[in-house]
């Protein structure tokens, strides 16, 4: 199937691309708004609608994503944490954290899909549970260098790409797309 | 001049109406997406557009608001404010502002209002500066328990209504509109 991810970023198309390898993965780079939401289906539900009035391809299911990054029981950052990045930045994120008394995370991404000719979205969620340390790691992305996925000993940062492709929260949301769409459940 | 206020709030359509009382200010309740941004003006532009697109009174002016929150030199939360009070709520502000060694804090009304026939919209900003403190105050509205303008001893819950609207950043942004309309420059 020829599938069209709404992205920019050269790094979430490979990804794209490697895990859905059967499939035609082409990106398409709009600038989609979000909405101020903590729930992160939402916002990709909204943004599935935003791209369906500007991709006028017919024959290709479209894609996008979001990430949330959850500090501790907070309820924040969510799905705003681009926002927190930009600000207060990751030594920000881990005093916020510490303040909380938060030393857990998640990572999530969630994944919106419309097939073609179909008016309702699927959507996938890959979670990865971890735990905040203080910045580590090379990696200029996010956050990073502040995460470290349980069972690891590495930051996302510290991983490098591959490494941390092969557990991340977007392979593991991509992966369920790669699943649903070859048994067919989709 | 009719002016449809998109609002669910008694309290600020009252203050409106006080404010622009050579008016005909109408309420019209619409749940308008509120994009993600830092950049208040921004968010009432988007509302504003979308307020166009449900209101179909072509005689009346069309008025929207956002409300922002700043905390010291963060440049959190601003606009993401509600979702600030939703999670971690007022002592979680109150936290917030510790950790990142601020004490003062400013709130700011953006209105955006657009004219029956035009297209471009005028924007009106009003400010006022304060400190941060523990919650104070009966108010259960969003950060009025723990913000007191300058020159002032009570939090704005302290207040009570008549008092906080006195001085708050609704009013000056609102009387910012009003002296547009009555000196004919908008």
């Amino acid at each position: 199937m020829r599938i069209i991810f709404i992205t920019g970023n050269p790094h979430k198309l490979r990804e794209a691309k490697e895990i859905l390898h059967s499939h035609d993965v082409e990106p398409r780079e709009l600038d989609l708004p979000e909405i101020q939401s903590l729930d992160p289906k939402e916002i990709v539900a909204e943004k599935l609608k935003a791209a369906r009035k500007k991709v006028k391809a017919k024959d290709a299911a479209i894609l996008v994503e979001d990430v949330s990054f959850w500090i501790g029981s907070t309820g924040l950052p969510g799905p705003l944490i681009k926002w927190f990045i930009k600000t207060v930045g990751r030594s920000g994120l881990v005093a916020f954290a510490r303040v909380f008394g938060a030393t857990r995370a998640r990572a999530e991404c969630n994944i919106g899909v419309l097939l073609p000719g179909k008016r309702k979205p699927h959507f996938f969620t890959g979670i990865v549970e971890g735990r905040i340390v203080g910045p580590r790691g090379e990696s200029g992305f996010g956050f990073d260098p502040i995460f470290i996925p349980d069972g690891n000993t590495k930051t996302y940062a510290e991983m490098g790409a591959e490494q941390k492709n092969a557990v991340s929260h977007r392979r593991r949301a991509l992966a369920q797309l790669e699943k649903q769409l070859r048994t067919n459940v989709v």
